[in-house]
């Protein structure tokens, strides 16, 4: 099915807020097989938020507006739409009543707000379980959801409401999907297209590819005229894709890199902990926005100084005037030595050159060295990465991540080497 | 002047990438003085290009176009515009022999790169000296910027050639404008618009507030009838902004908060370490996303576990076990035993519960202790966040370099306590 999506509110158009739900909503869209036709963000004025819907509703099949439907006074949307589709405002006796019962709790007295009682003429109400404002309208044969301005608010009803419509009319229509969503690293985007290309002929077979920093996440979208017929291709199209990309896949769906090391490592009952140099301190923030994961992380070291490298960490002093601080010898040095003494079968240390200063010759911006410890052996692989410091550091933490999955997936914790992709 | 704003590519109506550019443009804009009446998005489709041009034009003084300018098979904005306007493509010759000489340099034979240097006729090339893509034509007096799709090229021809010509027009009409960016940390944004609210009743100052994470910036835009007054009431204004807001700006423009406390750090000399817990890793990384921040950060420890609080802090066990690790005798202990450990005159600890579980009737998620050691001097002050995990990691960082700061404000360093707004 093709929609349009319409955006409404001053804070948008000033650019004050950025309007990330209309690109949720689209990709949300896109993936469950439908198409948006175009988008559009305006102001709080009705006259043109009358005119994009009149237009938007001749040439779609659905469309979402979102913003406009608070209680101030510049929220303008159900006013703008009674006028433009001539649906004059009706009180919702439901939704009166649940105001009231709200107010009469917190025993404010917005009279205000008894005006999101009154919807256009015709208009259902989404939900009465939420405390937010939604509804849908169907003008002309044309559905058309009505949801609130706040990211979260407006995300959530789309998810919970409009994406289930909307998918049950594709149901109806003969269309049963299945998706699901591939996260990898390591591997270009192009590698990856290439390896995928010929499941892409198959035409109810969809991929969509995401990258997302430095991972690429990759959609799958299958449609079969019945259930049995989208869950068989569904399963022959998933097993396709795993053989193509092997480990580079970490996991799907709502899996982060740190939750499936976290997961490794429980299983193992092994314990992590993290020297960082230059990534400073990003791969302990990465692994700590993970809930729980005090259960399998000990903690590290920002040996940001080669001071702190010797006080905190314990790598000798020769060692860091010989070979200087970006170097393999040190990266095993700062892996096993924190290992050591934080009493963790497990560590990974970087040290490198996220620029924009500080690159030679000989080791150029960009250059970095991971160290890996695990039971009693270490390793360390060179790197030269590109891009901003920023990118750099990004791009570090997570091949640092990266090199601790692969290496536990490995049998017997044996580390062969962090080139585990063949 | 009033702009309308379109942006094209298949890539932003299915959502697989976020459309950045057009709210970047709309909020430049808008702090410079002007208004959008609309944003587009649509795809790569000839005909929904010309009618969305078309309509625009007609309403608006400027439209600035981005996306489908390349040299792929799905690049049709000029063709749709050639279309459109009924302005055959004509051959820019300074392009083609740009675009040739760049071939030759380079050894390759994309025959299509030839392609950008048919333009619509009338066109006007914005830059020869970049290598992107780029133009503006006026139809029927309205001027139209068309501009490549990929963020970075277009933010920069934004900034460098659109952005100067029309405010030129401004400038032109009687407009004379003067802009800062005051940003400011630890005042909610309804506070710091009371605070600002009689300012804006004068015609010529125009502030805009902008919520970013846990900071509020402020945009002062003046225009003046030429450029003395312009002067004259922007350092007035700025004069007001800067009593009614004191301490709580950190800086204006391109600062942020870590490059600030690491400005006042290094003139006074001194170096900070960094011991945290719940915030595991976010202080640190943020302080070492600055370049050339080794001057003034020594390094820091992310002790999740008690026992690296123990082993790498020095934090004693009986401490730990009387009072928890959430505590402020343990916050104190953890900034100044690390401190001593690496010989730093200024630390900063952290310890709390970020959620979602570990809560208690006691020390609900959301509590934390910030520890200030400076120069032989320990407090610390007991906060209570709310949000989701993340959101309270952040805030708890912030409010923790904002402490810093604070402190360095104040003359020889005493520490009298952290809430110095008065």
């Amino acid at each position: 099915m093709i929609g349009e999506i319409i955006a409404i509110g001053d804070e948008l158009t000033s650019g004050r807020i950025a309007n990330t739900t209309s690109a949720f909503a689209a990709r949300r869209l896109f993936l469950a097989g439908h198409e948006i036709y175009a988008m559009h963000t305006i102001g709080d004025t009705p006259g043109l938020i009358g005119e994009a819907l009149k237009r938007a509703i001749k040439r779609v099949d659905f469309v979402i507006v979102t913003g406009g439907l608070g209680s101030t006074t510049d929220d303008l949307t159900t006013e703008a739409v009674s006028r433009a589709l001539d649906r004059p405002a009706i009180l919702n006796k439901t939704l009166l009543e649940k105001i009231r019962s709200h107010l009469q709790g917190t025993g404010s007295d917005r009279t205000g707000l008894e005006k999101l009682a009154w919807l256009p003429e015709g208009a259902e109400v989404l939900t009465v379980d939420e405390r937010m404002a939604g509804y849908m309208l169907v003008h002309n044969a044309t559905p058309i959801f009505f949801l609130p301005g706040i990211p979260s608010q407006a995300t959530k009803l789309l998810v919970d409401y409009v994406l289930p419509i909307i998918s049950s009319w594709l149901e109806n229509s003969g269309h049963h999907v299945r998706m699901r969503l591939y996260k990898t690293v390591g591997l270009p985007e192009y590698e990856i297209n290439k390896r995928l290309d010929s499941l892409e002929q198959h035409e109810l077979v969809r991929l969509g590819y995401y990258p997302v920093d430095s991972e690429v996440h990759i959609s799958l979208t299958v449609s079969g005229p019945d259930d049995k017929r989208a869950d068989v291709l569904f399963a022959s199209t998933d097993k396709s894709i795993r053989k193509a990309l092997g480990n580079y896949i970490y996991g799907t769906d709502q899996a982060t890199l740190p939750s499936v090391v976290g997961q490794l490592l429980k299983k193992e009952n092994l314990n992590l902990c993290v020297a960082e140099s230059c990534t400073g301190g990003l791969i302990s923030s990465l692994i700590t926005r993970e809930p729980g994961c005090s259960g399998w992380f000990a903690g590290g070291v920002t040996a940001y100084s080669n001071q702190l490298k010797e006080i905190l960490v314990n790598v000798e002093h020769k060692l860091l005037s010989r070979h200087g601080a970006v170097s393999g010898p040190v990266a095993r040095a700062m892996a096993q030595r924190l290992a050591e003494r934080v009493n963790s079968r497990v560590a990974i240390s970087v040290t490198g050159i996220a620029g924009p200063g500080g690159g030679t010759d000989e080791k150029p911006v960009g250059t970095v060295y991971i160290g890996l410890y695990i039971n009693g052996e270490v390793k360390d692989t060179r790197y030269l990465f590109s891009g901003s410091r920023k990118e750099i550091q990004a791009i570090t933490a997570q091949t640092a991540l990266d090199s601790v999955r692969l290496a536990l997936l490995k049998k017997k914790l044996k580390i062969p080497g962090l080139s585990l992709h063949e």
